[in-house]
């Protein structure tokens, strides 16, 4: 049994999860770069380490330190949380070889799924569709163009080692092509130290549905409903819904009975996001698989009820699932909004600084997840997102109304943010209706 | 339609009543005392009014000054939250004739339940089981004795214009009757203007269970459940939580029926709660029906996922009820505890003063109704509960887990609060398992 866990991140994950331990009266142990001393996620934990300068190559993303901090505090366990150490398989691998449990599946699996190529031909194996495309390894630039003549243009470019949106291009023309094969090679490299990219169909205004998968160590694996992605802006998501407007039932029981054999056919283990693209005639293709907790699992939770950390800590703690697919019922529905601290007037740069004053909604169905106080400083250093406000309603309309009422109440002032810009999207009547796509939000600032 | 409300109190309600306005597209105007100008309240409406000095008989219980606000505003409703006017047969028969909407019963029906006696004797007539008592008019003191003992001892001598504990006086012996019952006379002219009592018998150690009612214009009435209310301090609620351990379905559905026919029988519209005493052998007795939202709503709507302010306002509009009786569905376990600036080491005096520091929780299933924030003053001229915390669990323990999680987790820094007072009855083993009576809290401190 778990009784200390680490948490190997900082912010609003790192406040989660210890809010999801000390339910289960689990010890945690926070980390902390220099920058973050102040933070609230090291004043809530039971125990706080400091594993390095700001930089998050010398902290956040320091596996010695970590280890080191782990070892020290006599955790048995670590949460990676998500982004940082969350899905680099080496380090799941060292954990596992100092007798540490890594919340999350096997280091193999990470690995698998992590390398985008590998994934799409497993996938493809397991009989899960996947966008046309071509997953061997690449000579040079003119096979690349020869490749993507005969998958048929538009097609877009991905890093095969990518994620978080780099390392991606888009290609309309042939005439194009080869510029943009060379960007994303050295895009791929920068952001990954891989300079392996593959090619596919280009699916144009597609919608991005996910499925949320709970998987245990004993081969028993669900989903729990999909959530809707597809508002992104530069391929970061903004606000997400579920379940989806443009999912009828049968098509849902679908895409989570093909999410679910994916997941069986990697022999996944923990909490894991299948990712499809749905273009306009409701054929659905695996984009990838996210092995880890994810930003906007909360509004999963909302319409399950299903606290998904503490599903997670148990099934690393070798617990049986206690749920088969047939107890899984959609409640109402939950939409998120990532707050940012950025300006939408001025290209959405960063903005980092003091926090004067601080006021977060509440009520009823409405949840804000943030390390924010008011008086601390947002460091320029890491992420921008400050904070994820979702609200749970008893339809989509009631969840519009709630998630406008709570971004009017929500005030934070000294810095700039995206609240604004989360009302206009609010407001706009295509996403009232329902009806946008993962163009929407480049074409309502277009149009605005 | 409604586009315009005025809210009549103060604090976390009026605070939670802006919240639900909002969602529904409606205006909001606030009111406030001199004392409370710089409250949240106030900040947050739509606009808000003084409406005079700081001693609420000449501010919030100052109907003139209020009619006058909601004319000058154009609102066409008033909402009075709990306290204040919001039992006021005078006030709401007044909005009547002013043309405004009182968002409650009629002002006849609040009259009829808020005596005492009255209530009971209608309830009588209508089969819905009251305490052994008399609720004819006393002439004088050796009458009452006399009364007394028909019932037999312990009696309980209660206002006849009562309500939240005060005026009450409960007699074991024979020989302490006549004092006591002088002075409860006492003190319910000094609290209501009114020394009428009357004399019941004294159920020892009951179970405080209150069904929550709503009911619209046109005579449909329905039950979202019950609450367990019997942790009090000297009659006042301290925690409470739905559903009651208590009761089994069959009691569960046999008191609801009750509660909705007691409704009927007063031809009551809007929310309103039947409050129950339970003995040990599941006898239930009518105590008395609040006409008004009450402090602990949110466990229910917790349970029930139904917006009670929302349901209040609808039903003021003349919308039927949506929801029929087989469409309740209790969903999980919720906990509320009042927290209150207080200092349980002195005998609960109030402490009010400026909040230094304040972290309020957060997470799945925390809810944190309170108008506090950091640097507020709390002002001592009102009531001491300066916040509610509501969590939602899938059952008790994990609702108790939740509910510990989160008190240890808020931080309210500057006044003394309850705050460890409330963590002191979740670790009672009595409390865990279920086993108590409204004698719970008085005992736990004899104990302790």
């Amino acid at each position: 049994m778990i009784s200390k866990i680490l948490i190997a991140n900082r912010g609003e994950i790192a406040l989660r999860i210890i809010r999801a331990c000390r339910e289960l009266g689990i010890e945690t142990v926070a980390v902390y770069s220099e920058a973050d001393k102040d933070s609230l996620h090291v004043q809530l934990a039971d125990e706080a380490i400091c594993i390095g300068p700001v930089r998050s190559t010398e902290s956040y993303l320091n596996i010695e330190s970590i280890i080191s901090a782990t070892v020290a505090s006599g955790a048995q366990a670590i949460h990676p949380g998500f982004g940082f150490l969350s899905e680099n398989p080496k380090f799941a691998h060292i954990c596992k070889q100092c007798g540490i449990k890594f919340i999350g599946p096997e280091a193999g699996c990470i690995e698998l799924m992590g390398n985008k190529a590998k994934a799409r031909e497993m996938m493809k194996k397991a009989g899960v569709p996947v966008v046309p495309g071509y997953e061997g390894s690449i000579e040079n630039e003119l096979e690349a163009l020869r490749i993507a003549k005969d998958i048929g243009f538009p097609v877009m470019i991905k890093a095969a080692a990518g994620g978080g949106g780099r390392g991606i291009r888009i290609v309309e023309l042939e005439n194009d092509f080869i510029n943009n094969y060379n960007n994303a090679k050295a895009e791929s490299m920068a952001c990954f130290n891989d300079d392996r990219v593959y090619i596919e169909k280009y699916i144009k205004n597609p919608r991005h549905i996910e499925f949320q998968i709970l998987a245990d160590e004993y081969g028993n694996v669900i989903h729990l409903g999909e959530r809707d992605c597809s508002l992104q802006r530069k391929n970061q998501k903004v606000l997400e819904e579920a379940p989806s407007v443009a999912l009828k039932q049968e098509l849902r029981d679908k895409m989570g009975d093909t999410a679910v054999k994916a997941a069986k056919s990697v022999n996944y283990k923990n909490a894991g996001t299948i990712e499809f693209l749905l273009d306009g005639n409701n054929n659905f293709y695996f984009m990838e698989m996210n092995t880890r907790i994810q930003v906007e699992h909360p509004v999963t939770e909302a319409i399950t009820g299903i606290d998904l950390i503490k599903e997670q800590i148990n099934i690393a703690q070798g617990k049986k699932l206690l749920l088969s697919q047939k107890d899984i019922f959609i409640n109402g529905h939950s939409i998120e909004c990532r707050i940012n601290a950025e300006n939408p007037e001025e290209g959405f740069k960063p903005c980092p600084g003091k926090i004067d004053l601080l006021h977060i909604p509440g009520g009823i169905g409405v949840r804000m997840d943030t390390a924010l106080y008011c008086g601390y400083t947002v460091p320029p250093y890491y992420d921008s997102m400050i904070g994820k406000l979702i609200v749970h309603g008893k339809n989509r309309e009631e969840a519009i109304a709630k998630m406008k009422s709570a971004l009017y109440e929500l005030i934070i002032q000294g810095i700039e943010t995206n609240i604004d810009f989360q009302i206009k999207i609010l407001n706009n009547v295509n996403f009232i209706n329902g009806n946008y796509n993962t163009s929407f939000i480049q074409e309502m600032m277009v149009n605005s």
